[in-house]
């Protein structure tokens, strides 16, 4: 039997993400700030069956492209944006079953903080929560945050595997099941006998105490990760349960998903406990000429600097000083310490990929499939179908994160064109899974596997 | 005319608060862990027209008494305890008017951490928050977020003046009003020229970049402190729009209120740009003598070794080195460098200033007014108004922190029972105010008032 296709909804706290500009299309309606535009939005994920809304984050602002980010601003595109977790709360009280991901960034903060901000979220959630691990990748981000300068990006994951360690202790080691007793007749809510002092000092990370926060429903919450890079898919391999996946290609793709299968069994994890997500645009309409139109519509709308001003962060190198119809392979792309290799390899790898045609600049801002950019499908729902359901064959991934576009009007036309020609494939759930997010995602507990590297901080007496 | 009352209602993420022991009450229900726990307490605030949600944290469980926390953990008194700002967003959603305080600590975070979360609530909340602004005074949290130790009381509030001027230089001076346009025609969201670069290089705090996140309805949240010390009160006077006492005594409070208006008169501020409220524990029942009846019963289950054990973080002395019967003021306080010095100082007032009895520390599990515990009335609503309307009017206050007894149960006594009787005697008002906390509670503009010292941070410009 194929597999069931996992669906995630992209977004971040913000007007605007990758597609520059379509804040200015009819399609697109609502205020990001406030709270009815992010419970609307949930109701509708959950309406469609859909398994999570990821959002996204970035702190600072990224300010490669032209050394400021004014076309970020103008664009709408990432900026402003605002903190994603406190969104959750919100959206989880109107929803039972849709979970929900985000980004919280591990050279900012300490993960005292972090780790007890996902335990409350978990608690609150009832368990329908994920941990999106970022390690940090623009220079704008450390800088605001009062850091000299981005780090190494392998430095950045040591402290990350570090940081792993730290929440780990307190999400898995520090309050034994069974601890909290409530018992009214001996006047005992907790029993301190099991309540144990964490100590973790490394070579970036020291903590000691006594964890605030009582074991919430999957204790660790689900682990997203984004890793690439090689060394990024060392981290990912190891810690992740979902893998965010960037990349148009069919060969790239596949390929990252069996490097990252065969990464995971190395470490002694099944090469499905990494459940692999595919960011992916769709373009929907009823038939293929009316998306066809409508891909033209976005594409008209599309703002080509605030695309390029976005890749110019991502990869840490100033698009603008190139010319916008130079072919993507003609690039010569400076190789600084910084920033994400992950990024810079897709870009490279699908450029040389790509042999039918020559791809420029200016095709990032259109919907076709370009380097470096999501999957694109436009179509009629079967169409639409038919392209996810041959990614899902062809890639060995799991599932896909659907991009923003025209938000919120074109994720409904997803969830009520392309979600029924997906159920009547048998490729999507007709109704929720029982229990926590981990527990509806791999139909096993709600706790980390045995066999997972967080597992080994759980107290021998348990 | 006499002041209207001012009200809030204390809480922290948490089962237990200061009245140790009182979840084993029949009159006490629900799970903290639960966000429908946090929804109905924010519907039936609204319904009592109460002011605020105040969320109190602390990072770390205190470990003073006996050298653990095994007391606050076997009594649940204010561990385990969870993020408390994650609860403002599903409140909010629930509610219109209710407005939201949260306590974020600025020795365990970055600035432009915590300005962004409060910028995404004030935006979500349309501008109904606070920050009460606490510089970390426990052993326990500084331990647990990787710091050497404790730091010298002064030197935090030093740290806090750096990270207030951090944050109002984010608030007030990075996003010009009028900076976000949405020309969908000329295609421009925000417009750049109009967004500045914030640099901030001070003693303890390095911040550079551009702020995530647009100007939300307040820019600056009402800002909270609690501030008791001679250094503490000097900060408060600086920033603080509202001020949390702690005492019992009538004389030490309207001196510590006499005295912080001062400060903010020589701070250039008004008098009443301050607003004083004071943590009060009520007792309400429809008579005198059913309160009293259930003001034996909570002594009854108040659990003693949970206060003392509260007591103890709280002035970083272990008490329970100490007879319980041993009279107040012949307890040998020791003098360690670190702690509240607030906390220790109202409880040597407190016991001189307390000629007619002794008071021992076993008296502190009692509901009676105990030094360094709150206020506490009880009685039937006329009782209890009088009381209220006596202390506003004896000690210049503008209103109280209702602290957390019999939760929710006393909490609907109060509203049902008492604030009809304040509404009468025209102490309470009759519906919400128009407009964000600020408006509100000041009864004029959304911002920072100019003569406010965060207001100085405002460019020029505008």
């Amino acid at each position: 039997m194929k597999k069931e296709i996992t669906l995630n909804a992209l977004y971040m706290n913000s007007p605007g993400q990758t597609w520059a500009g379509l804040w200015k299309h009819p399609g697109s309606r609502g205020d990001f700030n406030k709270l009815s535009y992010w419970t609307d939005l949930a109701k509708l994920c959950e309406r469609g069956l859909i398994d999570a809304i990821f959002a996204a984050d970035g702190v600072g602002v990224m300010d490669v492209y032209e050394g400021n980010p004014a076309a970020l601003f103008r664009t709408a595109t990432t900026a402003p944006s605002n903190e994603p977790t406190l969104l959750i709360p919100a959206m989880a009280s109107v929803t039972k079953n849709l979970c929900f991901a985000a980004t919280s960034i591990t050279s900012y903060e300490h993960p005292f903080i972090i780790a007890r901000r996902y335990s409350t979220l978990d608690h609150l959630t009832d368990g329908r929560v994920a941990w999106n691990v970022v390690t940090g990748g623009y220079q704008a981000g450390a800088l605001a945050v009062g850091l000299p300068g981005l780090r190494d990006h392998d430095l950045r994951y040591d402290i990350a595997d570090e940081f792993m360690e730290a929440v780990y202790k307190l999400w898995e080691g520090s309050w034994e099941d069974g601890a909290v007793i409530r018992d009214v007749e001996a006047g005992i809510y907790a029993d301190p006998a099991k309540i144990h002092r964490i100590v973790h000092r490394s070579a970036h990370i020291q903590m000691e105490g006594y964890f605030n926060c009582s074991p919430s429903p999957q204790r660790t919450p689900l682990i997203y990760q984004a890793g690439a890079s090689p060394r990024g898919k060392i981290f990912a391999a190891k810690h992740a349960e979902c893998l965010f996946l960037v990349g148009h290609h069919k060969p790239y793709v596949a390929d990252q998903v069996k490097s990252i299968r065969q990464l995971a069994v190395e470490q002694r994890r099944d090469a499905n406990d990494v459940k692999m997500l595919l960011a992916a645009t769709a373009i929907v309409a009823p038939t293929d000429a009316e998306a066809e139109d409508l891909r033209q519509d976005i594409e008209r709308t599309v703002d080509i600097e605030g695309v390029l001003a976005l890749y110019s962060g991502f990869i840490g190198e100033d698009l603008s000083r190139f010319d916008l119809d130079e072919p993507m392979e003609n690039l010569k792309l400076s190789r600084g310490a910084d920033m994400s290799k992950a990024m810079r390899t897709i870009i490279e790898l699908m450029t040389r990929s790509y042999p039918d045609r020559q791809v420029t600049l200016r095709d990032m801002g259109k919907v076709i499939a370009v380097p470096g950019r999501d999957v694109v499908f436009t179509g009629s729902p079967q169409t639409i179908a038919d392209q996810m359901t041959g990614w899902m064959d062809d890639t060995d991934i799991d599932g896909f994160l659907l991009t923003r576009t025209l938000d919120p009007t074109q994720l409904e036309a997803f969830v009520d064109l392309v979600v029924p020609e997906l159920q009547s494939r048998q490729r999507y759930k007709t109704r929720y899974a029982e229990g926590t997010y981990r527990e509806k995602l791999f139909g096993r507990g709600a706790h980390l596997p045995s066999i997972h590297t967080g597992a080994a901080f759980r107290r021998a007496e348990r």
